[in-house]
């Protein structure tokens, strides 16, 4: 039986769990493949550093370039842009099949990359990119390839919506449920990729460039993090019956807005959105992660699963692993990515979405006629207006009321003219929240 | 730009949508593949027959040999074993690439077409065969490659989880929600395959086999279709926070029952099941399909969306047509099956379960201990029992009971001999129903 070199970068919580996969389940992917998958070295930066998994010392290396050297398939798990970037094209040049799961780099460098696999003729393979352990990229890149998607919705960071499930759950602060998520080791020391959406946001280039067949650049796509969720958002979201996630949204929209039957563009963003309670994503709990897609033909599809983890990231790694091992035995280049259609990226601006607005005014007569002045003048309609008057705070003013607005849909730059118009009447102290509204 | 000649063979609900779509969209798909697909015939009985799509009736014609000579890829949407199986082999023979849904055929003849592929080295795709629009051979047969599946629940018929669903939600018999069903065009004027769990069977027969790397055969899977479950059924299972679902199961299990850490088998099934109603799969509303697989490293995955209906049945078959047209494009064979495992069938037998009881019974003392016992006797545990008495009927002997027995996790063969034994029990009038209990 033949034997495939297999060169595994990185040896972090990931990477651990596949060189041990590798070595214990040797046989049952042998069969699988019809070729034994020999694991040649893995490169780190500390041979002696502690491990989660006991592996054969001398499979370490600090020197990656000699792991690399002679591999049919080398497995980036370092993550990060340097050295990973250079390692990979390293490899790629030299005819080896690559496996990464970099989101961050995939992002950034994505076009790059695949450029460089489809002039080597070999395979770039990233199903861990996004997800985890879900099956997303290939169903998206194969399984809908004659299919036009028009928008995904996508929980596909497991730490903010562990942060969103748990503040929903317990009424929970942000930073409160941050810590707890932070000693249950769902959240980092340093939390900020998470929190602040740019993971999110790495992961809708990616999946934006697939569905829409184009190049799409992290530059593209805009972003918002959890951080300032309150649990007053989110106990105001359950009592209109939303639930608050954050979603990497990927969205056909006219390329231009006054021209709605035109060319088509694509908008890409991540926020936090306010979901109907029954909508199938706002069922997705803890640390778990969900892509629902929409297609023209095939409907609403959902994909469920784990998003993290070592273990079933793992899994992901390995199904790419075997996958490129069973081409490599059969012949014949990979399959690389299909930058078919030119669509041009489309700015949050011109999407059409709904606003959950919160703001707190003057309890004053008149005041909630001259807000609705605003909206009608701007030709935005107002769905729901909930009003609540706070209890005096003892200062010398009057109570403030707080207002609770949902919109009705229209253009995202509308909606925000609309807010900041509202936020310049005297009556009105202070915007304190801005929340959008999808799948209703 | 390079032609591929994409042949045609019925036109049925799925056949017209894929060959609508294939001229519809031949630009976006040329530009997907890079290589233009040209529909160059569609083989049908009658050229004259009234098609839901209007299509140019020169690509129409009766000669199926004559449609398929010369073909790149060969689209088979006839169904049923003659002349499917035969047309397929011949295409396979001549180099053709085949995209088939025909999951009656892959059940029955799968293992003869599979090695006709590889033999040829050109690649047999069937994704719209189980479970229409879903992503589910392609995530089971490539994304979790590396990774160990123990155990696959699906829901793979629409008619049947419309019916169940209807009866759930309005508490109407099966005859008159399958008379809803046939109404609305859920469920066809014959609907024997599906109501007896034959179009079901067929499909997990495909899926134990891709999830468990080996050749499975219809014949060794068990099914049992859902014309038996009555109102009262389905409301005695809500009453216990159940609902009722025709689901197909693959599962590892001990090859013997009697050797648990011996060699590993499979047992697949399909049956009404009882799900408890906050299993992700209880909430699969109507004709929508999901699938639910437990994998060793990924944990568990859903794959969710419409499972029926020619428009999302298109859009897997065409993900199958742009996947093969890609790959010749390339160069290189197509991936086929790994059957790389030898796992033992194992019989319903041997599999863990535990059942959903119904017993009409003597309302007189002492009849409750003597069930309980012919249970202890067996080693059957009882973990529910629930007796509602019946209003006396007008006839001369007193008023049956009802009693409703879940009981605990035991080997199916062990729990058939339980109700055999109850069953001869004087005081047992008549045993109602046997409903099998999974995902609690």
């Amino acid at each position: 039986m033949e034997t495939l070199r297999v060169a595994l970068l990185g040896a972090g919580n990931v990477g651990a769990q596949v060189a041990r996969i590798l070595l214990e389940d040797a046989d049952a992917l042998a069969a699988r493949v019809g070729a034994r998958l020999e694991l040649t070295g893995i490169a780190v930066r500390d041979v002696d550093a502690p491990r989660t998994v006991d592996l054969p010392r001398e499979l370490y290396a600090t020197d990656a370039d000699a792991v690399l050297a002679g591999a049919d398939i080398v497995v980036e798990l370092i993550g990060g842009i340097e050295p990973a970037r250079t390692l990979i094209l390293r490899a790629l040049a030299a005819g080896a099949t690559v496996v990464t799961g970099n989101k961050a780099l995939l992002a950034e460098h994505g076009p790059e990359l695949y450029a460089a696999a489809e002039d080597a003729g070999v395979q770039l393979a990233y199903e861990a990119a996004v997800a985890g352990a879900i099956p997303i990229i290939r169903p998206v890149r194969d399984n809908l390839a004659g299919d036009n998607i028009t928008r995904v919705l996508g929980i596909v960071n497991g730490t903010t919506n562990y942060i969103l499930d748990a503040m929903d759950a317990t009424g929970a602060s942000f930073a409160d449920a941050l810590a707890d998520a932070q000693r249950l080791g769902y959240a980092e020391a340093d939390p900020t990729a998470d929190v602040e959406g740019l993971d999110a946001a790495a992961k809708a280039t990616i999946l934006a460039s697939l569905a829409f067949h184009t190049s799409f650049d992290r530059a593209h796509v805009w972003s918002e993090g959890i951080t300032a969720i309150t649990a007053e958002d989110v106990a105001a979201a359950r009592e209109a019956g939303y639930v608050i996630k954050l979603l990497a949204i990927c969205e056909a929209v006219p390329a231009d807005p006054q021209a709605p039957d035109g060319d088509r563009g694509v908008a890409v963003r991540v926020h936090p959105t306010l979901l109907p309670r029954d909508h199938a994503l706002a069922s997705v709990r803890g640390a778990y992660n969900a892509v629902y897609v929409e297609a023209e033909y095939a409907g609403s599809l959902m994909f469920y699963g784990a998003g993290a983890g070592g273990v079933p990231t793992a899994s992901a790694v390995l199904g790419d692993i075997v996958s490129a091992a069973r081409r490599r035995v059969l012949g014949g280049p990979g399959v690389t990515e299909s930058v078919a259609a030119s669509v041009t990226p489309v700015g949050l601006e011109a999407v059409v979405t709904s606003y959950a607005i919160g703001l707190r005014v003057a309890d004053a007569p008149g005041v909630l006629a001259a807000i609705a002045a605003v909206f009608g003048d701007h030709g935005v309609s107002i769905e729901t207006m909930r009003q609540t008057t706070h209890a005096d705070e003892g200062g010398d003013e009057a109570g403030d009321a707080e207002l609770r607005i949902v919109t009705h849909r229209a253009l995202d730059a509308a909606l925000r003219r609309t807010v900041d118009a509202v936020g310049r009447l005297d009556a009105v102290h202070e915007v304190t929240s801005i929340l959008r509204v999808e799948g209703a």
